[in-house]
């Protein structure tokens, strides 16, 4: 029952970083969230924005670090080269870099590359919180995880074979802040549109229209105009076009076979994906993302032996 | 053959201002264009705005006025309220609104409104375009009217019936400026795009795509990452799936009967709107929106008597 951290886990992101302290069960000592994204450690420096972090949870001096995320892009820290799809996710994780110069063992996760010629994608992150996301190690898995860049993957045998990118959360906040629509919208926490019939409407028209969405744009404009549509009606309407929009474009790319899909996700906007995955009749196996990463994380120390293997037999 | 101006004619927008001085055949004899539109115009006055267009084509004291567009919407000068579809194009001219209190004989055609409960959607300017657009009086037509918020119409017997708004050109605005993809695009006039491998490619995966867009969007940058797509050719493929996309869900939407489809458009987009309406399969016949809203605001100044009607037998 160790209460000494064996390595730090971060997730870091273009906007937003957040940093954990992890024992030997992978159990959380300290936690640490920070607006020092990518964007903001390239300024900074990453190695000052790292240890400022540590610093703050009195992590020792030599303690291991893993990251996953933006870091690793080529606008990041090092640049942690995409490993191609179809790849089994321990392969990714094994994949870590190092970066050089650092007093500490600090190495950063790959992120993966789907080379098709018709369906370039990228992804950064994500790989590791499917790797934490508890998977069966046989079997097809379609796996949802929402947000600014929703994406969807499908696992088979433990291998990520395929992915796919929908935008909604950024065509949400582009269209409510730089449309015409932000004459109509108000601000939209994810937990106030649960459950709002708009959005449950407009939803179940979104995946009849099958990921048919600028055709219904204008209409919450005019439905202001004509109809007295309240601000937060036409920003649950627009949600709901959005993501029902996603679902159904989502679920005809990747064929959700037996009708289930893993959805990783968390707080408000995870609630509201299962709602609507249910909506459109799927069964949901909801994974936190936020534990999601952190497993991954860990999974990727012990794997490039930063940290003893039987520590990790939680 | 009268070389004297019988009527201005001005279709008045949210940002741009179009004047001509008409006589008695029909045919222009003085231009102006400006950028005060509705917007400017709220700020500097209405009536100064047009005196100053006016006065720079030389144009009589007691010359009169009819306007069409966003001059008459609730932000406007007088509001000239909404006709509800189905409405007969000729009462729609004849429902121009005098503007009182001016010296002039100043009226401004109303918009249109389709008060349906999941389709509501208004438009103020292309009913205009629509009178001039030399539809045949019987028969159904329906007409595509490309822009930043394209209308698709359709006409019955001389009366609009229904009509939808797909916001393509403001969504590639907003996409190219305020989210993740101007990082890969360029700069596009529609002309550089006409002719582009990649718009005719994704123009056509949109329409198989039957109008889900959103799935491809993130593809645009993911190219530029792993396939080297050229600023240019980026834009040409957000350009194609966009255009695709509506062309796609408008034609499910109103089903074109025939196959047959009558473009208002002009310039570069006309042009790339009539390619793209034949990759659909569809037989286009174009008229230059110009030529159209001039002839629409002619017809609603002999329809209100504000010239006389034997004068316009051109």
């Amino acid at each position: 029952m160790s209460a000494v951290p064996v390595v730090a886990a971060i997730d870091w992101g273009t906007t937003r970083l957040r940093a954990w302290l992890l024992a030997g069960d992978g159990k959380v000592l300290a936690e640490q969230r920070g607006d020092d994204g990518l964007i903001t450690a390239r300024e900074t420096g990453f190695s000052t924005v790292l240890e400022r972090h540590l610093a703050a949870m009195a992590a020792p001096a030599t303690l291991p670090v893993v990251i996953c995320g933006m870091a690793g892009s080529r606008q990041g820290w090092i640049e942690a080269p995409y490993l191609d799809v179809p790849a089994p996710i321990n392969a990714i994780l094994q994949g870590a870099l190092r970066v050089p110069d650092t007093a500490r063992d600090v190495r950063i996760i790959p992120g993966l590359a789907q080379r098709l010629t018709d369906a370039p994608d990228v992804m950064r992150g994500e790989e590791t919180q499917l790797a934490g996301a508890g998977l069966p190690a046989e079997g097809r898995h379609v796996v949802c995880m929402p947000g600014t860049h929703s994406k969807w993957v499908v696992v088979e045998d433990g291998a990520v074979t395929g992915f796919g990118t929908w935008p909604t959360g950024e065509l949400f906040s582009i269209l409510a802040t730089h449309s015409i629509l932000r004459h109509s919208l108000s601000e939209h926490p994810a937990a106030v549109v649960a459950g709002n019939e708009q959005f449950r409407h407009w939803c179940l028209q979104a995946l009849e229209d099958g990921g048919d969405v600028s055709s219904r744009l204008f209409a919450i404009r005019a439905a202001g105009l004509l109809q007295d549509l309240t601000a937060e009606d036409a920003a649950a309407r627009l949600s709901g076009l959005l993501i029902g929009g996603e679902i159904a474009s989502a679920r005809r790319r990747f064929s959700t076979a037996g009708g289930s899909v893993v959805l990783v996700g968390s707080g408000a906007l995870g609630a509201l994906y299962a709602e609507t995955l249910a909506l459109a009749g799927l069964r949901v196996r909801s994974v936190d993302a936020d534990a999601a990463v952190r497993t991954g994380l860990f999974a990727a120390a012990r794997e490039n032996r930063m940290i003893a293997r039987q520590e990790g037999a939680a």
